[in-house]
Formats: structure tokens, C-alpha cells, sequence
């Protein structure tokens, strides 16, 4: 089976030429596959961050695509480089640091899992281009996974250790995820953690970020409060965050990754 | 008719998740169609440097073309969100808060003017992915935009307060509109205004920026000056704009956006 | 003859309306043709380190390509434009002030050299979007590069000045070429001066930077040292480097572009 896309997430940075390599052997060896890049900029080595990017791209793909991920900052060491295809169709490669798991997980899980080696005589620190790329040319050519390495057992694919907010009556205890370019900071709480504390759009909220207090209401949008207000909302990807209408959240709230928020009912 | 090219202009950053979200769907909803990054590094929501890029590139994309720009910071507000025919062929949709009107303009001027609305259950603030984009892949396949929306009035279609240069005999007051990564300074005068003021390439300037007095010539290009030297000249988008050869002037000259800018026959 | 690929290299940032240009002129007069972003983060102006990235990825390409490279200080002075034809396949079009030399050896040498004029008419300041996209187009197109301009002396290709490491016995005498978004650090050095001063995977090495003076063995990969630990090893693209296995070795080590390296036998 020929697949007809090929997806890449890195942490090389935008416009860089590690990227440009991806791309000049894949515009080589497999001329007919379309290219997507879904985002570069993952600060380095954070596995976390492209985890959680990665996951909501994902389902956005086409059924016959192969995804290239590569934050690795364990390169050149003991981790192993997979293969994984996945329920709803997207095979994944990338290595086996927790970077995939989510992203398999949000596709359906993981029905196969293939481990893949370098090649001998490759250079020991750039394998998005001595290992990933070869191993989606062959996947695009309609090499079957399993005919790449060695198969392994699916449920043994890694994803990041979970951090899970703490949830009360009326109550949150959650962390910062990071934050965009427009200032909106991400949690690492849902709509469920939402429902479970009985929380709904319009209630007023108690909103601790490390020693600092705010008020702000559950919302819609930005456009439910004033321009320079604070709101919490569900953000276009499904996570609770906190964002100002019309100006930048994370330097108002002067918030740090890993940083502890919590939500009160007020 | 079908558009056999998409162009995107955001201010989402190069290289980030929100850019990989567009082309991923876009690549699984129009796979035929080609993609072009016209620009991703506008700043955040500013939507005036949005429009003077996108009016500068329009020009340059095929008949057969459907742009999607998001300079958007009032997503979530009551702003208008639109697709725009113009006389020149492409098709622009975006949000008309001004980002489009003087790209319409530059090819012909808007000829069909469609409101539309974003789908009921979308979250209220990625409307790239989750309204733009969408349309942009009905366009693509040849629906019409009066199929799309409502029918508004394209003279209603809005652009950015223009801030007109004061002209006089061998004098313009301008502002600075913004500076590469060159460090090349434009300003919002144009040829027109070179020509009112009687200027022309070979007079000796006195430059007024804020509150210092530079002297350089009206030259054609660098190569006019000494290294290290000053100079006015067109720019390559036909704007007044100053530049040192072989260093960046932004930095030299400490300019800010908005700064005056004062051109005088010395 | 037509060649369906072309590759992009410059200095004018990613994500940018410059590179936006190059693609929408692209799209537009050679719809036919893949187009691959090689790398548009070279500092600006930055010839040599253009070159250098420039040499390492047009290897790459398939041989029908054609490589528009723009890192241009002297855009509106004397230096020639040129198309280049090289022994291995792909086309280089591009300023002539050192950028395209090292890729040209790279490719088996130049075999053809045109000097190629901008149309009378453009802006003196855009040379991308003015003369070498449109050279490229005409390329593309089957156009052979002596019929876009005037013939030249192949040998007359320029590259930049070669900076020579020392060699001696147990020790090298290098300078800082450059570092990478993981911090890296490149040195001028490569294998061949590995081996004339008989060093060899496994040797510990002083290694003195600048004033400073460190300890590292000469590895093959991170996972040779433990966390935190420098090491000294072939990079991915074949030269001399330092790093340092899960951190960033250029801020460690505080160093500088262009400061002199010192490794010796410890």
C-alpha cells in the first residue's frame, strides 16, 4: 500500500537546514508523496511539547500518510527508533521516547509496533535523515512495516509520563503546558476535568497562578469580556487555558512552564 | 471553476502547529490543489502590516488562485469573516478587519463581496483552521462563493486607515511602516509623493528621524553610496524607504514604528 | 532538457514575504516543478556560512534541479550574477560572490559558467525575485543556460577564502565555523586532519577554547559520554565538533565565531 503523504515534526527550527534536508531527499527518493509540515519550532529536545503537538495534527492527516517525528534528544544513545501503524491508518516513525504515544493513542492506538536500526555506516546524530526518511521512502513505496525490523509488542510504545490536574467539588489544580505566540497558555486540564468539577461557561473563577490571585469567568470566547480582561476557556484544541482578549497572557500573568494554576469557583 | 492553487498568508510564526494545521488539512481536502506560504511572520495581530504584505504578493499569484489570510485579533468578536472575488481573478477570504481590502484593491478592486459564518460547534478562535480553511477547500472545488454565504456589499469591504505622507516642494513628512530583517526602513511614502515634492534620484536629502538629522542621497540602489553610507531610495516594493550598504539602518538609525520621517531638499 | 525540481536557499528568514515571493512566482511560471526550502535562516549576509550550508545539501537533490541561491551583501553593486552547470546534474543560479562555489565542487565542478544580467527595469534590491526566479523558470523550462547570457571561464567561479586548520602530530588548530539550534559547535576542521595528526576515536583530548581549557575524548556519538559531558566527534555532516551529550555546548563553552580550537593528545 502506497502511501500518498508524508507529515513532519521537528525540532530542528523553521527554515533550518536540517529541515531542508528532510525535504531535498524526500522531493528525491519519493517525488509522487505530497509534503506537509506540521511544525518545527518544538523548543529543542522538549518530547513533551511535540508529544502533545503532535497528537492534535495527527487526526487531521489523511488515512495514507506517514508521519516523520524527530525530537531525540537521546540520539546517538540507547533508545530504540520505531515504526508504529496505527488504527486509523497514519504509520508513525520517529523514536521510541514518548514522542509517538500520544499521537498513536489519538489515532486509534498502536496495531503494530516495528523496531528499525540505523545503518551501520550512518553518522550517529542525525538520524531524521539517515534513518526516518529511509525508513518513510520505503513505507511510501508500499514497503510493509514489518519488513523494516524487528516486530515488538505495541503496547510496549512509549508516551510521556501523564500529569494529571487535581480535581474537586468546584476545584482544579492543574499546570502550565506551555504557551503560543499570541500569549494563550495552555493547562494541562480538559473538559473533563471541567465536568467533573462541575464547572460550566459563565461561572466566575478564582484563578491562582503560583502566588499570584486573578478573577476571571469561565467563557466562550475572548469576545465575552472586555478587551484587557482575563478569561479561562477551552482553547481551540480541546485543553483549558487562560488568555487575555487582545493582549499576550503568559507576560501579563508572567506564568513559567510547569507552573502550578488553579481554578476556584467563586 | 476550480483554483488550482491556495496561498496562505498568517501571523500564526513560521514553523509552528497552527501553519502545520492549515496544510494538513488542506492537504487532505484539496490534495490537488498547490500551497504556497506567502508569509507566516507578520506580528501578532497587526493587521495593517498584514494588509501592506499580502497587497504586495497578491499580484503575484496565478488567476486561478484562492488566498486564506489570518491576521485575526478579533477572532471571537463581533468582526465580519468573508470571501472576497476580485477583478484580477484570485479569491481571498479572511477576516474584514482590514487585512484585505488593499489586496483586493491591488488586483482590480472586490467585485463580489460574501459573508460567511463559522460552523456552530467550532471552537470560537482558530477559525483558520476551522472556517477559512473550509472554505478555501469549497472554493478549490468549484463552488461559487454566493454558495458559501450571504451576498454584502463590496464596497462595504474594509482596509486600514490610510496615513497619507504631507507633500510639499522638495519635502515629504512620512512615518516608518516597519523594517526588514535587513534593517531596511520603510516608510509610507511612495513615488507619487517623490514626484509632488519634485524630488528625484541624485538630490542631497537632510533626513529628520525623530529627533536626529541624517544627510544621504535620493540614490537608485546601494552600490550608489560607500559602505557603511546612507541612502533613500525606492525599494523593491516600490515604497521610499532608507538603507545603509552593507549594514542594517533600522539599527543604526534606532527607529520605531510610527517614528517621523522628514525628507528635505538640502 | 527540464528539470521538475527547485531548491531554495537564503538569508531572508523563514517564513518571510521575501521567500513567499520566490514561491508564488514559482508557483505560478512553473507549476509543474517541485519546490524544496533548502534553508532561509543564514545570518544575513552571511556568505560563507551560505556556502558551507549551501555545499552540504546540494548533494541531495536529484539531478534534475535547479538550485536558486540568494545570500547577496552586494545586491545593487558590481559583483556578477551567474548560472552555474555542474558535473553531477543540478543547476545553480545565484550571485557570484562565493555562495555557489564550494556546492558546485560539491556537485563534480562547474562545467558551465553564464553570467546572467537583471532586466533594466527592475528595482536594483530584489535580485531573488527579479533576475534568478525568473533565470530559474527559463531553466525549467528547457532553456539552456547559454542562452541566458553572456558564456565565462568555469574557473572563475568564485568561493570564499579556505581557512586551513594546523595540523601536527596529536594536534589540530582550528577555528569556531559555527553552531546549530542544539548547540553544536562546528569547527573548519574535518576527517582528513583527523587522520594526518593520527587522532582516532577513543583518544582523550585537551581541548582548548579560546582562553579556556577542557577535557573530552574524540567519540563517536553522545551516548560515548555521560550526561553533561563534552565530547569531540564527526558531526553529521562530516566535520570536526564539540558537544555536549543532553546540553548546549556553544553557550557552555561561551564561545564565539571564529575563536580558535585547540585540540591536542592529552
Amino acid at each position: 500500500m502506497a502511501a500518498p503523504l508524508v507529515a513532519l515534526l521537528t525540532d530542528y527550527g523553521p527554515g533550518t537546514e536540517h529541515v531542508g534536508a528532510l525535504h531535498a531527499l524526500l522531493a528525491r527518493d519519493a517525488a509522487q508523496a505530497g509534503r506537509v509540515d506540521l511544525a518545527h519550532d518544538i523548543p529543542p529536545g522538549d518530547v513533551r511539547w511535540g508529544a502533545t503537538v503532535l497528537a492534535r495534527l495527527v487526526t487531521l492527516l489523511p488515512a495514507r500518510s506517514v508521519v516523520v517525528a524527530v525530537v531525540d534528544p537521546g540520539v546517538g544513545t540507547a533508545r530504540r527508533a520505531v515504526v508504529v501503524r496505527t488504527g486509523a491508518g497514519p504509520l508513525l516513525t520517529g523514536p521510541d521516547n514518548g514522542l509517538l504515544g500520544p499521537a498513536a493513542t489519538a489515532l486509534g492506538g498502536p496495531v503494530e509496533l516495528v523496531e528499525v536500526e540505523p545503518p551501520a555506516e550512518a553518522p550517529a546524530t542525525f538520524h531524521g535523515r539517515d534513518l526516518f526518511v529511509p525508513v518513510a521512502v520505503a513505507l511510501l513505496r508500499g514497503v510493509a512495516p514489518a519488513d523494516l525490523g524487528a516486530p515488538a509488542d505495541p503496547a510496549g510504545l512509549r508516551s510521556p509520563a501523564r500529569i494529571a490536574p487535581e480535581v474537586g467539588a468546584g476545584r482544579i489544580a492543574t499546570l502550565v503546558a506551555g504557551w503560543d505566540r499570541f500569549g494563550n497558555v495552555a493547562t494541562t486540564a480538559g473538559p473533563g476535568d471541567l465536568a467533573r468539577a462541575g464547572l460550566a461557561v459563565g461561572d466566575a473563577l478564582r484563578v491562582t497562578v503560583g502566588e499570584d490571585v486573578h478573577w476571571a469567568p469561565l467563557a466562550r470566547t475572548f469576545g465575552d469580556v472586555p478587551e484587557g480582561g482575563l478569561l479561562v476557556h477551552l482553547d481551540s484544541h480541546g485543553v483549558v487555558a487562560l488568555a487575555v482578549n487582545g493582549d499576550h497572557a503568559a507576560s501579563l500573568l508572567g506564568v513559567r512552564e510547569g507552573a502550578e494554576v488553579v481554578l476556584t469557583r467563586a
